[in-house]
């Protein structure tokens, strides 16, 4: 049975990541460097032939911007995309709109990692009338009660992104399509968690770029043979500067 | 049975309307203009309350760009989207690319009228190897080759256009939905040629003003009960710029 390919972009810059604030569900536009880094992504697509045939974002808006951007860079604006709170940020809970670095201040090395980093410790839960809640939101009106987060370890976030994962990307890539994923550090670390086989431990210390296309290739049972950043360099770079945020 | 609401809108002024060149299917951009209308269209939805719920679109850049950029601005980038080669602007056949002025030089004004206006004469179809041919344009791959036009005159629009209302739209319109269609000057001319039940021959006259939201209350049969421009002024200023298009 034929795979198609996987193509994971994770959303550049935003006006928040720039004030080093943690967004998570809070709907911020990329700023003038993140759209800077969706035209690059847009670029390296082109420069390794590679056409998207369906996309899949989050439904915030830098992941969308982001698709947009680069899916017009490549020429491939007119294809399929689909959207789905299941592709979002990790939601912050009540650390949404905190700047990190006063947060590592004010609670400590030790209980910042086990926020940023802790596989199964979410933060505490964001209250419903919260400045930066996202009670209300029209575009999760439909969603069930029980679904809707107020806080999300990753656990969370692989356990809620994985129906959307069987149910709506794989049947596009067994159809042999060249499939793209613009979404958010998160959701995209539990993506890699799944394809890669990453132990709980072990993704702590995984942090993915911003702006530059991972490409996948997979096996009959949807699992990594290898993957590879477009521009492996900027992807070390960028790696590492994500995982010094807050310092 | 309940009916939601329809908002159509043409993409605002693009790189080859600045210039006075027949676009047709040739995928051309907004320029600073069309993109400065397509803001202005969001405002509009903004200042009247109306919040899509779902959008549609050509496959053609300009009407893609038009949707993103007011659906961002009225805050409904993370809608549902779908795109859909039935809602192209009409092909202009051998006349892609031409200028229009030079166009009604050369033919004159007879002739020119009934390019732009006959409701079932096309133009001369254009050859696969012409400059502006859309053979093999990856976007019309799946397309069977009978269904892939080389020339079309607004009866030809209408026809191709039809199934994906019936199909696509009008079940969006039956869930009660607030439905955005951003599209072509033709393609929008077949439309509320079936809506408001215009003859063959009074549909020459009609001139649909780019990027003003046109928003139509539907009876249960899906039948114009009334039709307003969000911004009347502006949209009969903009009519009649459309008509002296070519002069």
């Amino acid at each position: 049975m034929s795979v198609g390919r996987l193509v994971l972009v994770r959303h550049g810059e935003s006006e928040w990541n720039a004030k080093n604030l943690f967004s998570g569900w809070v709907d911020v536009d990329l700023n003038d460097k993140g759209r800077a880094e969706a035209t690059r992504a847009g670029e390296l697509l082109r420069e390794h032939g590679i056409a998207p045939d369906l996309a899949h974002t989050s439904v915030l808006r830098r992941a969308i911007r982001t698709a947009e951007i680069t899916l017009h860079g490549v020429g491939r604006h007119w294809i399929p995309v689909r959207r789905s709170w299941r592709l979002n940020e990790r939601h912050y809970g009540a650390l949404q709109g905190k700047n990190k670095k006063e947060t590592l201040a004010e609670f400590g090395e030790e209980q910042f990692m086990i926020w940023r980093r802790s596989y199964d410790t979410p933060p505490p839960p964001i209250a419903d009338d919260a400045e930066y809640s996202q009670a209300g939101d029209p575009r999760y009106a439909a969603l069930p009660p029980e679904l809707m987060p107020r806080t999300e370890c990753l656990k969370d976030v692989l356990e809620r992104f994985l129906p959307y994962w069987y149910d709506a990307i794989v049947p596009d890539l067994r159809t042999g399509a060249t499939v793209l994923v613009a979404a958010h550090g998160n959701s995209l670390r539990a993506l890699v968690k799944h394809l890669d086989q990453i132990s709980d431990e072990d993704i702590a210390a995984l942090n993915i770029p911003t702006g530059i296309p991972l490409a996948y290739e997979l096996d009959d049972q949807l699992r990594k043979v290898k993957s590879e950043y477009l521009d492996p360099e900027a992807a070390a770079a960028g790696a590492a500067a994500v995982a010094n945020q807050g310092r």
